[in-house]
């Protein structure tokens, strides 16, 4: 049986501000990745979707990020490896010293925004990266854009990785996201979104550029919890994949018995 | 045999701003508390300061803190107990598993500053701070001002709990502290703080104003690592107490052996 | 001919993460008061936000606040005058200078959430916003709470200052605001808050508890530009009065004419 | 008369923490650049500075920076160049307000850390600080390093611009700056410092990479604060220029009598 993770970044309010349908997204993951303070979050925020994660039932994730609130981790910053590997250790230590505290257990760990695209093509912050995740817990699994270096990186020591990949983002001929900054960056059409998400799980490729069929390796799909038609795109996703039978669970780590 | 813990507050760096002689004063205490990066500490701070007690064997506590950096959690903030609960929760677990991930195993908990002030003498903000220690580890000692509200919530709920007192500060008939605002705060002259210190262990008190006599029950005394005369009040008061015979040792939690 | 300012909060965005409905509620609103980045706002959102207010012609002020980002500077912070001279000294000179630069005229400054409150019962604290707004520009006009000591301060060292009041909020005997933690703190009912804000503007009063009729002198109005109803609210009130032949205008400062 | 200015960056110290011997360098330099609080300086500080430039005589200016206080913003950060602009239209806007204020007059702005860095060589970046400088006020002189983008970007918008030189930083054939990372970055040497500032003013030249001489056109030295050796190599320069004959002196404005 195909099984597929659903993952979405959740917890991403900070004090007074709130941002996404945690609430409305839920029912439809089976994994939840926790803003950690750095780029959003709060002690209260992380507490209360720490437990409504919890109570759903869903794997939580951390979701470290750059120091950079104003600018929600999404502009990239020289942190060296070192300040990366601190920045992800302390991130990582709050989320899982918190799930435990509420009666659950941390699962993996997803680097965020500008973080994420950079640990993707750059090694050295990738095995930063790895190296903090594996010190916390080598149990945790550290999820990562599919085909790149963080996935490569976290391999190499021995973490247990996943490749992400994304329902409602082109790719190129490389197999990387094409960027933001393009037009044709996004899927809008939920029905080609949805013919994504099954080519990604039954086939393991996209289409890329000129229609050339690009493998890709997933074992988590990204669904958003926010912008206008989200919920819907969730939806449909989840429909679709369930009426082909697939087993939509969260990620399992075969460590310590294969590791 | 009489057994003192002397500990100081550490690691109060702040990214390019260094504060503290953390190295020096290591050798004279026998437990740390480390700032968390609510009023002081950063991740790279926080990673080096636990690595640096580790190498010298002392207890290791989180420093918690109210959000306040710029002005170094001194300053008193109306947080509901629910906002200190998360706030404790958030900074402890981040302590906590950066001490695990470092090889150590974090030992106590230590409000700080206008946190520490408030749960001395607020029992609902003193409980909420109690149920977060609790809440992340049972086994975790929480030291809060000998005799104050604090002590007493975390006795309440089972936590076991060490008065801290202070050699270079003046006591009120009450056993409270003279407010810094008040001129005869601070004891300046070192051999009257090595006399409160040995009359603190000796004989569980401290000597008031009027020259009354105020019973005092601490575990541990805090050691400065700042201002001038710092080093030279931590040689003096560990010299004192070790040539009475005293053991200089972190507190130990009997816990789950008498819990 | 009877004038009266009606004023909103606005600005309080921050980074990613939006607040309020500024757009909707500038059409009601003769002054606006703009966070400064110590509650909310941030440099981006403070030009955008200076840019509509110009373009629409109303009157700018700047909404000083304590400096607490995660707790909207909701909560009293234990700031000193000279603290709290500085931090509004700060805010108020940043969005004057933005304002000039972008072609207009920064007309006054309200201080927000907890500062405000704490300057309508502290003299001390009041007194300091005062001299900051006064040090910065004598002819800036100051929003406080009608009747409160900021509204005293500021006619003790010759500011202008500008009583306000809620059409929203239930009032004490005392004239002061029903503390939000009370049940009976806000009025839900829309007739019933255009019914105040035609009472405190034609009679310059508002009915306390047990029908009490208490005198309030207030020159502005606060309509709120957030919460489901607020634009309801908005409309109903502005309409009334105008209905009723009211003037709705920022107030302008006689300085130095009368100086 | 050969004539230049003295700058040192001052008022980065943030909250309980100091930074710099701004005391004991002030009687070296004749402008100062004060943080705007985004790297360093808070409130407090940067009215203190005010007040002691101020006092002390010398020309004040801003001292802009990314937002970024854990890293004191010497880590590139990828703002747009919107965001830069917004940015230092804030900062710039509070200093000058402040200057103000206190009965001074805000002078120069001079960016700070990575984005001085990136100013240098991205001409985007370089005219946005160029334009907020503009928009805030047009006779402010800004300074950037000498020979740089940034000089170009603030002349072609009419902007008056000075080129900075250091006399303890080594340059390469570009008349660029040798990296930190390398090791021959620093001049250790006061002769050989003092040697290169007289070389800078004298002959508008620097000595390179092997012997060769490169063209340099400054109007202002940056002398350091803070490391072991700043205030004798500050004292060095000030006292080897002054016996030349060379007058040390904020850089005027034309504007606009020549604007």
């Amino acid at each position: 049986m195909v099984t597929i993770d659903l993952n979405a970044d959740l917890g991403e309010s900070f004090g007074a501000w709130s941002m996404g349908a945690d609430e409305a997204i839920l029912p439809y993951v089976s994994s939840v990745n926790l803003a950690c303070g750095f780029h959003a979050g709060d002690p209260h925020t992380l507490r209360a979707s720490i437990q409504r994660a919890l109570t759903q039932g869903v794997a939580i994730g951390a979701h470290p990020s750059y120091p950079d609130l104003l600018g929600f981790g999404r502009r990239d910053m020289a942190l060296t490896p070192a300040e990366v590997f601190d920045c992800v250790l302390y991130q990582v230590a709050a989320v899982q010293g918190m799930c435990t505290a509420l009666g659950g257990c941390l699962h993996h760990v997803k680097p965020h925004g500008a973080l994420y695209n950079r640990a993707a093509r750059d090694a050295d912050c990738a095995a930063a990266i790895a190296r903090a995740v594996q010190c916390i817990n080598p149990r945790l699994i550290l999820y990562g854009l599919a085909g790149s270096c963080l996935v490569a990186e976290a391999e190499k020591i021995g973490l247990r990785a996943v490749g992400e990949a994304f329902a409602d983002r082109r790719y190129t001929l490389e197999g990387t996201l094409v960027p933001r900054s393009r037009t044709d960056a996004l899927i809008a059409d939920v029905d080609e979104a949805v013919a994504q998400a099954r080519r990604i799980v039954h086939q393991q490729s996209v289409i890329a550029a000129q229609n050339h069929v690009v493998a890709l390796r997933a074992e988590t799909l990204c669904l958003h919890g926010d912008g206008p038609h989200a919920l819907d795109f969730a939806r449909a996703i989840r429909r679709a994949l369930e009426a082909d039978g697939v087993r939509i669970a969260a990620p399992t780590n075969g460590y310590p018995a294969n590791g």
